[in-house]
């Protein structure tokens, strides 16, 4: 029979296991930071109904979405994000659920994108959010987790960008151009991807020379200083609201929390989905701003319409797992690529597979991450083994495995005669 | 516009935050123990070419896979296990992967089972496997890692089965129906399921009636005792072979590591699929015998054959999450749903957000998972909160949240005038 070529689909991949290894690292990281917040994790179908995950239809999702029909003929598709089955699931569990409803999901979402900017069709989301609280403390618990849990990851360099859809749409009605707020939402989003002058234009075809040019001046308020004074200029140009009064809350509690710095308050901040209703975000690290936002969100006052009669409100963001992990491989290529075991128990004789185990268990039971090497080669080729794992020691028994010498594989030296104890606390303390 | 209703496909489900919890610290305890091993994950596509995962084709496998062509035109399917994929995957990477190469990918699969059995369409598998090695010290990891990894979650009721392809192989060939292997291996592989009679009727269509029970005698061997003597039995029916050499060795290995206990030889395993050429086992726990086994796999000799010439042996092993899972919230129900969060900061104030985050956080460096509640409610109302979230502590701020009353909920005690670290030392030493 002929070989089948192994190969993976376009916009599709392998994770092998340096990148896996990091991918799981910074998970855990991220899960343990939400769970110190009391977030719980739930997890809902790859596939549901077509008719679920389209809702309204149209657009670049259904494009994009893979749809087909199953083995009962049902119209089914893989989801293309989380927020959609988020929506479905609280509709459909509501009466099981505690509000306000703290949770988290990380899970792959698929999207048949044109692959030619890089993008991947296969890619994780992290969504986390609380459901059926309308206070501004929600609104600011979810920034605080975004900087709480980004920043030991990313370090100071993490700065998230506010901005409430109220206070844009007051200023687009004082401009009488409230009616295309949707398409300018689009157009000012851009403004990162295309500058001033490319938005300008483009306004400029949605509401007139005059409207763009207030408009792009009110965006642009961010260059007048610090979230106190933009705030300012902001109720200067669109009058007190109740948005206004809930960004002096939040900054309130920045400053309570003592979490007032990688605040800045930026009016051209507006996430281009018509979905959200208050406060809106994105982060940025300032070390790489090339590559964009790496967690956004907002609020939105009615999560699951499409599916329920209740009106349920929220407020939550995403962090894009693929795009962190490649900010992280920059800023910290070294431990991005970390081997994940500290020892390696060196193979003598192959029929000592019981001792060598019963041995590198000792290790482990000492915190001592230890894989056995299970053939019996040269010493100095096993050494070879364990610095192409990245495995830092080798662990060589003596004396019928009751003592060990020490391999350390960078420096090239040997610590003879230990015992488990004494070889555990010499690796730890590396 | 009419509301959708908000349901899943048949045969998928949610995980609502009490299952998930269980299932992802389940996950947690089992990587950590792979990890403690120096074994590494990979992950590969939740889509791939169906060529490459149907293989052969045919079968039950056809019938199940969730199989479509994409928007390219190509023929594509969601896999239905973990093995195709990895078999592909070492076929593909074979130059980046240093060998012995030890393993693990947990992930979802997909197929379009028949749901009448109480099976799901969508479920987690968990394998592990070392490629690159045909020695009995893989063998003897793979077994090992199987108890040490599934003891400390569901106790000392852990007990792996194994057998060796070989050994039965050459006992087929003496009885002169090793042609007809494949079609006897399925038949013993139901003893569990049909007992003794109705397989015996279901070889003698096979083999005819001398033969059926010559086979059925053999494999019922385990009934003999212990591991030695079983061994002393297989040997006076079958002789002596690679086989039964290797499965003393592993006995020594066992002993050796002082893993003796839960080991049993039964020739009656055999795993149905024809893959395997050398040990197999699967593993059960005493008290849950229905519950068939949580933990299968085996050794084999050409794992890459379909996409590659190079023949690469390996020897592997696969929970079953979703039956684990089952088992262990039957073994321990009140552990499997404990709720993930310590403590809970009440809510006196609307307003006092950003202190109340402070002083939780303070509490969450402490390693004390802790929720804010958002909502200024009565006290009694956030004690029935915490109690319907399964969070056994409200902590509750005096003094401008420098001092702290800590409320027991289960106890129904109060304990007054608190700092961080008394508080946070009571609750851990609960």
């Amino acid at each position: 029979m002929p070989l089948i070529e192994p190969r993976v689909l376009k916009g599709f991949r392998d994770f092998l296991p340096p990148q896996e290894l990091a991918r799981r690292n910074m998970v855990e990281k991220i899960e343990k930071s939400f769970r110190s917040f009391g977030f719980i994790p739930i997890d809902t179908p790859a596939l549901e109904y077509a008719e679920i995950l389209l809702g309204k239809g149209g657009g670049e999702t259904e494009k994009q979405i893979y749809r087909f029909t199953d083995h009962g003929g049902r119209d089914v598709a893989l989801r293309f994000d989380l927020t959609v089955p988020f929506a479905r699931f609280v509709a459909e569990h509501r009466g099981d659920l505690v509000l306000p409803f703290k949770r988290y999901h990380i899970a792959k979402v698929w999207r048949g994108e044109n692959t030619q900017r890089g993008r991947y069709r296969e890619f994780t989301q992290c969504d986390f959010d609380i459901v059926g609280s309308d206070g501004a403390a929600a609104d600011f618990e979810i920034l605080l987790m975004i900087r709480n849990t980004l920043r030991p990851l990313c370090g100071d360099g993490v700065v998230i960008r506010l901005n409430h859809r109220g206070l844009f749409n007051r200023f687009l009605s004082s401009l009488g151009v409230m009616e295309q707020s949707a398409e300018i939402l689009r157009q000012v989003d851009k403004l990162a991807k295309v500058g001033k002058d490319g938005v300008q234009k483009l306004l400029e075809e949605i509401t007139g020379k005059t409207e763009s040019l207030r408009i792009l001046d009110f965006v642009s308020l961010e260059a007048e200083g610090d979230y106190e004074t933009v705030l300012e200029a902001l109720k200067a140009k669109a009058g007190e609201g109740e948005d206004t009064r809930r960004l002096e809350e939040l900054r309130r509690f920045m400053k309570d929390a003592g979490a007032a710095d990688g605040f800045i308050l930026d009016p051209s901040i507006t996430r281009g989905l018509d979905y959200y209703t208050g406060v809106v975000y994105e982060t940025f690290l300032t070390g790489l701003p090339d590559i964009g936002s790496i967690c956004s969100g907002g609020r939105y006052d009615n999560l699951a319409g499409l599916y329920s009669k209740d009106k349920i409100c929220g407020v939550g963001s995403s962090i894009g797992l693929d795009r962190l992990q490649a900010a992280l491989e920059i800023l910290d290529a070294e431990n991005a690529h970390a081997g994940s075991c500290c020892a390696a128990l060196a193979c003598l004789e192959a029929g000592d597979a019981g001792k060598a185990q019963k041995a590198a268990e000792a290790f482990r039971l000492k915190g001592i991450t230890c894989e056995v090497f299970l053939e019996p080669k040269k010493l100095t080729q096993q050494f070879m083994l364990a610095e192409k794992k990245g495995i830092p020691w080798v662990i060589i028994p003596e004396d019928d495995y009751s003592r060990f010498t020490l391999r350390n594989i960078a420096a090239r030296e040997n610590k003879e005669s230990l015992d488990v104890e004494d070889a555990a606390d010499a690796m730890a303390g590396m």
